[in-house]
């Protein structure tokens, strides 16, 4: 007779403090960026710890790095928890290492327990989620979930000019204890534990949000144009100003996309005018419009409703308009099966949890494309991430690592 | 008895091109900025014609360039007529050269006349109106009504890395044949031909704008502070947002200045969001606003009305918003006298004209401190200035010197 399977908070929050140390900023925030040497010294340190319980540790050609704890069938594709260690340069201390060393805390709580899972259970932590050093962010799970690593990747360079082929190398180099292994392998399942990085649990105070799935994502490009023209000089009549277009297409957004519907999301998050004199009408405005829905036929209608805002407003104006997509993600739905061992889980633990969608992008929207997938959200203060004072409660850290424990031993066919 | 003074067309529309040829680009254009080879060169020309004429000419410390041909009564203070020879680096053939070479035009008639007027008259071309190479612009006409060189433009470089102070020493060098003379002489009075800059001559059809004076002008730097977040994660009803806070103060402010009040004026020439990420809700929004009226008390409305819309949507938005005043200056109206003799020019000439305020700086503006002053305005194409494509018609070329001598021959106490 094996003991209950108990989280040790203690262990989990001392390994959170050990490794917020590891590229630590003066404000309290986290600074290891993918692929540099604090990632490969937070690399190094969880292989020891995990050497240390007897599990073993490989690493694929992405760097991803994968660490097991046997089953009773180790046969059989294991079933993956997990998330990223990589940060923000600006970053926080949850962002990412909850998620790993929460699922790192689950095989040292199994080990400790001595359960014998049905499958293997392996922890995950994923290269350069975040794509602030090199881009594009989810550069590990893309490629275990593609199988291969992107021609167009090789040349890629860091904004502080590294390579990214070096800095791979050169991580992977230095970790030679672990055992290598192909990308993209077969896995029983998915399930990652993450911050919420926005303020609706706190605010609701429910401590558990189960992910349904992930946002559709749209970006558009718009540049307005009109006429530059002398700011003192020119008459209201005679003015083709692309600012008066562009103010009065996103009053329009405003007032209808968001407030029309709970599930949708619209941000302008760059806007330049040129030429950018103080005394001049600007001859162009362009602006990023990001569009998110967890439909995909809302997305559409979204989008439609845009190019209709800037149209007519540009018409009104004088003006023409441009809008290119320059990227588009469809709505990606999670796995029902992992969804529901999650909801399990919960009431099985006598945890108030809520269904969400998630706005942001994670390596589970990939995973999800080769294996049935879900995520678990906790709360994190007033929504802030990517950011060096996010910050979660103790007792949301240790609730996020029993609720991955559960359901880990609640998956069906785990 | 004297001929009746006559402008020469074909000589003034002659000499137009061969200014237009130094400093000429590809596009048709000029690029001849302030203290350059080329203002030199137009400098040294306009010196030759002036001494074949048998006028004498005058340079000051600031450059200032003036061709005098004496009247009845040289001991009294000149008359001035003029404007400026330096362009934009993409400017065009008529903006300063017009009025300049109306001016030498007017003095070349009167001698082809030889009309003995009461008070010497003079041409002027002022030194760096344009401001482009070296800021701030109308140097010439500001140390002119100061009496002195402002100490802090001993040290200002210009955007070619070139030090003023060389660039102008090197430019009065270049002229030894000038006579020397001192800054800000007393003069009788100014009158200043320039192209409107504008489109409402041309689009009334009205050859002659009698300019009343300069509208006062206002520049607020605002930023919008909200706080940055993730744009998928962050619903609207958590939303700092201060691109939507901006988005619904300009939509107020456009649907209300510029049709409220036909010489109100309001510009928004520059603007940006930070950190500038098509997936993050922006941290602050910084924007320029520009505000002109030719009277006092509406700029302090509308500067009020501006203050306002940004304060209560912000509050609405719960944003911070600051603004700061970096530019303040007062409308300048114009001599009534001057004005008056412009009126009489017109009608005795048989002229259509309009009153007009001048949204733009000039000369004028500055040299109205001083003396009794005024403008006069001719149609350019579409409005265009500030650009190589920048053209007027050869009657209204013409038609404007027509005005220059006929207000110099009426100026009361000229």
């Amino acid at each position: 007779m094996t003991p209950p399977a108990q989280i040790n908070g203690a262990r989990l929050l001392k390994r959170l403090d050990d490794f917020a140390a590891i590229g630590a900023t003066p404000a309290g925030g986290v600074n290891r960026q993918a692929l540099d040497p604090h990632d490969r010294a937070a690399r190094a340190l969880l292989t020891s710890l995990a050497l240390e319980r007897g599990f073993r540790v490989f690493q694929d050609p992405l760097a991803n790095l994968f660490i097991r704890r046997d089953g009773k069938n180790n046969h059989l594709p294991p079933f993956l928890i997990g998330s990223h260690l990589d940060s923000q340069p600006t970053g926080g201390r949850y962002d990412g290492a909850l998620g790993t060393l929460a699922a790192f805390e689950v095989l040292e709580t199994l080990e400790d327990a001595q359960i014998e899972t049905d499958v293997p259970v392996e922890m995950v932590a994923w290269t350069n989620e975040e794509g602030s050093r090199f881009a594009p962010g989810a550069m590990g799970s893309m490629a275990f979930s593609l199988g291969h690593i992107p021609q167009d990747w090789h040349d890629i360079r860091g904004t502080d000019g590294a390579l990214w082929r070096d800095a791979l190398a050169a991580t992977l180099a230095a970790l030679p204890i672990a055992e290598p292994r192909p990308l993209g392998f077969p896995i029983s399942g998915y399930l990652e534990l993450h911050i919420e990085q926005g303020p609706s649990l706190e605010k609701e105070n429910i401590p558990i949000g189960i992910v349904t799935g992930v946002q559709g994502t749209r970006w558009l490009e718009v540049t307005v144009t009109g006429q530059a023209a002398h700011a003192g000089t020119t008459q209201l009549a005679f003015r083709r100003d692309p600012m008066a277009a562009v103010t009065s297409a996103l009053h329009t957004l405003y007032e209808t996309v968001m407030p029309a519907d709970e599930n949708a999301r619209l941000t302008i998050g760059r806007i330049a005018a040129l030429p950018g004199s103080v005394n001049a009408i600007p001859g162009s405005v362009s602006l990023s419009v990001d569009l998110r829905h967890p439909q995909a036929d809302r997305l559409d209608s979204i989008e439609t409703q845009v190019l209709a805002a800037f149209q007519d407003s540009a018409a009104l104006h004088g003006c023409k308009v441009d809008i290119r997509k320059t990227f588009d993600m469809s709505p990606a739905p999670f796995s029902t099966a992992v969804i529901e061992s999650v909801e399990q889980a919960a009431r099985h633990l006598g945890l108030p949890f809520k269904h969400m969608v998630s706005g942001a992008f994670h390596d589970a929207l990939y995973v999800a494309r080769v294996a049935p997938a879900a995520m678990i959200f906790v709360p994190c203060r007033d929504g802030l991430s990517h950011n060096e004072a996010e910050y979660v409660e103790p007792e949301h850290s240790i609730a996020g690592a029993r609720m991955l424990l559960q359901s880990t031993l609640d998956v069906p066919g785990r």
